[in-house]
C-alpha cells in the first residue's frame, strides 16, 4: 500500500541562511508544512494576513509572534497557537540555536 | 488579545491505564488532538473507519499501525502518516517507555 508519510525530525547538516519551507501534505482541505527558521524574522512593518486558518506548533526552539495590537506571544518548544484567518501577525524573533522547527497546519477559514 | 493556545509538551506525573485524548482545537474545518498512549492497542479485529481525513504524527515513542491489507507501518518519534477517510486501520502496538505522544489533525475528506 502506498501511504503518504514522512518525518518531522532531522535537519540538513548545513542550515542555509534562508528559512526552509517544506510542504508535507496538500489536499483539498488540509495543508501541512514544516518550517525551519534560524534567526530570521518578518520584515519590520510586514504583517501576515492569511486567507486560511492556521494551527501552528513550535516543535523545537523559541520564537516570538507579534500581533497588530502589540501583543507579543513567546513560543517555546511544544507550544502551539491558533491563528484565525486574517489575524495580522508577524514573526518577531526565532532562535538560531537550537533552530526553530515549526509545524503549521492550514485549513479553510472557519465560520 | 485572547488567543487559543497551549502546549504539546508535558505529561501527567501519573500516567493512567487508559489512553489520554485531549482536544486542542475544534473549528468548523479543523480538529487537532493530542493522544498519549502507554502500551494500549486497538482491540483485535477492530478497524478505525473514519469519516474524516487524518494527518497524524508521532511526536514521541514508537508505534505500529496495521492496515486491512496486512501492511504494518512502524512509526518512530517524528514520523507522520496521512490516513485518508475510510482507510481501515488499527493501532497494533504503542510503546510504554517512552509513552507515545500522537498529534492528530482531522479535516473534511478530500476529493
Amino acid at each position: 500500500m502506498k501511504l503518504k508519510k514522512g518525518t518531522l525530525a532531522g535537519l540538513p547538516t548545513n542550515l542555509p541562511d534562508e528559512e526552509i519551507f517544506e510542504e508535507l501534505l496538500r489536499t483539498s482541505s488540509l495543508r501541512v508544512e514544516r518550517i525551519v527558521s534560524t534567526g530570521q524574522t518578518s520584515p519590520q512593518g510586514f504583517w501576515y494576513d492569511q486567507e486560511e486558518d492556521e494551527w501552528v506548533a513550535l516543535l523545537l526552539g523559541e520564537a516570538v509572534l507579534e500581533f497588530e495590537d502589540g501583543t507579543l506571544e513567546t513560543l517555546r518548544s511544544g507550544d502551539w497557537v491558533f491563528l484565525p484567518a486574517h489575524i495580522r501577525h508577524r514573526v518577531a524573533s526565532t532562535s538560531f540555536k537550537p533552530p526553530c522547527i515549526w509545524l503549521a497546519v492550514f485549513g479553510p477559514p472557519s465560520n
